[in-house]
């Protein structure tokens, strides 16, 4: 198998990203294509014992850089590394694309240089959040900023067979992000789209969540506009820092706190691990025709490690071709078309 | 000046209600009526020396319960301390409102008894969120789960006047919530409602803001639909939760770590105060002809003194007033009407 890596994208590349294709190499055995600028990855390469695996370099000269336009910079910068990546896996040289480089930027080259899945509407981001119990998994978490109750439904479809095949949870439990968590609670987009899921077989729906409920692991997989959910992910990250720093610089004005830290560290480290989501590999695209994996622009060695492992799991359990299918199962119960839906 | 208060309502109800309405006729002179059963007050008054206190007590037989239905419970309990309170100020026997029962309650009964100001579409529940240099004022964090631009207006106009005269920042600046923080980010809502406050002279509205820069104080006030307002300050609750339970539990399992933590006690109360906003006495429902405030459900008689104070303030300010006057102004420069403008 081979997978497409992003080696510019991320705010520790190409360090990072070429350490964590060459773990990945090694520990997966897959082929890691290196895309981006020859003389740079040639000379992270270097610092590795790569003998025996295969890691191929695919030139691209330009980066679209965090703060670029996303669809102004995938089509001004067709020799980026995220154009070039996502035309090798459309024609099928590659199984997978792996960026840690803008996130707006990865959803514009693959919607427009991979495509969809026949059938779906809207691809929409998955991405994992922490919870007592493990992790859940949410979508859209930015893809849609405007959605409709029928988008909804074939994200609840591809988020049950993610967490189904990827994550590997046997039957995973569907819920709607909510401001309550009874029936009838909700925007008028939740309104709809709850009666929409309620009539969907295929899927486990138990109704409304509220964010609130998230953390104690009540869900498996939560549905929600691309809006809502980037300002859910957002807000969880940001409280989450703020709180750190709040705590450190606490801490810092006293002496006798300091020790009290010291003595502490092993038990704050393992918050830290018990917080952090990089063994889950990051955001994934889900809905192109091929899989692309959106790994954070924060990402080290260990989380592009796991992202390439996200990436050949979705490969070996053949996703894109179950999410058709669950997709067609729905387009024959109920068919919906996106121009006849339109309002 | 007479500050009606819910003494049913609230997880510490009535001791915590109670005790804080004495600290509040002490500290601030302000005569409070206690709204409930008689009985059960009379027991909570005799705990303190009220002498010299305006404290009458206001028969109300039923109460609204944290797990009501809030819109059927308010109509079925006609003599609940909910809506016993909203009559009062309806009847200008009180000028203020104060409960920390059920929001959806209070909200209901607001809206029902009370009713709005002239020109107002629709009143809205703003609430602070602690920032590295204060607060914010955020709304809507929960009235209204649908609006329209020409509501996000006229909440930018309200939390306007609140944060200036009630918060006391001289020019508050006004960001809306959205998931980008160039200019066209956003969802329809966002997009359409920016462009309605950059051409509305009485507020100094500076763009969208991401979640991620509330923290920081970059906004005094914050607008959004009471939807995504919700989500917001819940998944920031929740975390900040879930950090401190994953904290506590991790050291918890190392005696080393307790005895750290034991050391940083002082540091760690710190941490609490400042992630604490009791003390801006919890949320206000802005928009109906009287002052109302839903504190929060666990407000402890601290928060609750602080509630009244926020009330008494409004009152001070003459805040209906001024929110009627920076509305009327509005209304006369570009007229919005419900009808016209619904779609």
């Amino acid at each position: 198998m081979n997978i497409a890596l992003d080696a510019m994208g991320g705010d520790h590349a190409p360090e990072a990203i070429v350490a964590g294709a060459v773990e990945a190499a090694r520990i997966y055995g897959v082929t890691v294509s290196l895309v981006g600028k020859p003389d740079v990855i040639e000379a992270e390469l270097k610092k590795y014992d790569t003998k025996g695996l295969d890691l191929p370099i695919v030139p691209a000269s330009q980066v679209i850089e965090m703060d670029d336009k996303p669809a102004a910079a995938v089509r001004a910068k067709s020799d980026s590394s995220m154009v070039v990546g996502c035309k090798l896996v459309k024609r099928n040289e590659a199984q997978a694309f792996v960026s840690a480089g803008n996130t707006g930027g990865a959803l514009a080259a693959g919607i427009l240089h991979i495509g969809r899945i026949k059938g779906i509407l809207r691809p929409a981001l998955i991405g994992p959040f922490p919870t007592l119990k493990g992790a859940c998994m949410i979508l859209d978490i930015g893809a849609n900023a405007d959605v409709r109750p029928e988008h909804i439904q074939q994200f609840a479809i591809m988020g049950t067979i993610y967490a189904r095949d990827v994550i590997g949870i046997a039957r995973p439990t569907v819920r709607i992000l909510s401001n309550g968590e009874e029936a009838g609670k909700g925007n008028q987009l939740v309104i709809d789209s709850f009666k929409l899921l309620e009539q969907t077989p295929s899927i486990n729906f138990e109704g409304n969540i509220e964010s609130k409920e998230i953390p104690t692991g009540l869900a498996d997989v939560v549905v929600t506009d691309g809006f809502t959910g980037n300002i859910f992910v957002k807000t969880a990250e940001t409280t989450a820092r703020l709180m750190n720093q709040v705590i450190t610089e606490e801490v810092k004005k006293s002496p006798l706190a300091v020790v009290g830290a010291l003595l502490a560290r092993k038990s704050l480290r393992r918050v830290r691990e018990r917080m952090d989501d990089s063994h889950y590999g990051g955001a994934v695209l889900l809905g192109l025709s091929s899989v692309v994996i959106v790994a954070h622009g924060r990402s080290n060695a260990f989380a592009i490690r796991h992202a390439i492992r996200v990436a050949k799991q979705a490969v070996d359990q053949d996703l894109l071709t179950k999410i058709q299918r669950g997709i067609a199962a729905i387009e024959h119960d109920h068919p919906v078309h996106e121009s006849a839906s339109a309002h």
